[in-house]
């Protein structure tokens, strides 16, 4: 069996958007802690380590859990440009705290239609205005990966400094309360400190 | 290097959405053309195979295009029950005719916001509303492969009757002079019949 390559243009894009997210031994994050929320928790391991689309994945690794930055699937313009104005990227010098959430969303969550999920994410949760609240002290990255084949929907990393410790807590447990977080049937919280 | 495995219930269900359209000698779909519509086209080849996700590919494939069936982006609770009450499946005996239209879009439009997508598509191109005129008569299946490191964004899937080739034509040509098309920019046309 033979495939040809095809144009590699959307290829070389997508890599860049893809990121690996390696539970072993290796990697500059230490693991503090690592428990589920919902549903089943993943192996308990000593460091986790971020790898881009297109590199060789660590030795020893006990799990990896995969995902791509895609386009936005709910923020409006108007959202978007407030974020934007506030938001800070990650890598921070001081950002030394870091959270790694995986979650899973019900059938029901999926078999909405856009409009409807849109209601319950912001006009019911506020899942947008309430993260602008926490910035640009908690750095964000969402990465979505139901389409991957990946056992969860979404992958989000947050860094912050140790100073926004009680800050992010109070962010995660806001969301948790929220309609949105009715449908989540799986959640898995690993707490991580760079080393 | 050695992952263990992860709870694979969100895995299964993906497999299921994931389709791949082989091209080469094998299949029940004869290809009778096959024409670049914007940029780069495929190769031509004699046939065409769908071959679901959890499945070994036929031997002699040119290419493979890999898709996902994934939730609504754009279409409303109103319009998809609209949708539900008219649309009709694949596989029908008289639907001997088919298309598979791969299109890329631009990183202008994945740089839009989800509300400014929307209106593009919807109050500006009518694309849900003018597909629903050709309803029954056009079945219609939607792949997402951008997030997937494919070259093409969407794969759609069309089949229909001989008596509406020239429904289906109409189809495809206003969609083409929509707003939303100058968006694309790469598009394939490849034309079938059931052998």
């Amino acid at each position: 069996m033979l495939y040809i390559s095809l144009n590699q243009t959307g290829k070389a894009e997508s890599v860049e958007r893809l990121f690996h997210f390696v539970g072993g031994i290796a990697g500059p994050w230490t693991v503090t802690g690592t428990k589920s929320v919902i549903g089943e928790s993943l192996r308990a391991v000593e460091r986790l380590a971020i790898v881009g689309g297109g590199t060789d994945l660590p030795q020893g690794g006990d799990w990896v859990l995969r995902g791509v930055v895609s386009n936005e699937r709910y923020v409006t313009h108007q959202e978007r440009e407030a974020l934007r104005a506030t938001q800070a990227g990650l890598g921070r010098e001081h950002s030394v705290l870091a959270a790694l959430i995986p979650i899973r969303k019900s059938p029901a969550w999926w078999a909405l239609a856009q409009d409807e999920r849109r209601i319950i994410v912001e006009e019911q949760s506020r899942h947008i205005h309430m993260g602008m609240k926490y910035l640009p002290a908690i750095a964000r990255r969402l990465h979505h990966c139901r389409d991957l084949g990946e056992p969860f929907d979404f992958l989000t990393w947050f860094e912050y400094a140790a100073a926004d410790a009680s800050a992010f807590e109070e962010l995660v447990g806001l969301l948790r309360l929220t309609e949105e977080w009715k449908y989540v049937d799986r959640e898995v919280d690993v707490r991580l400190i760079r080393a």
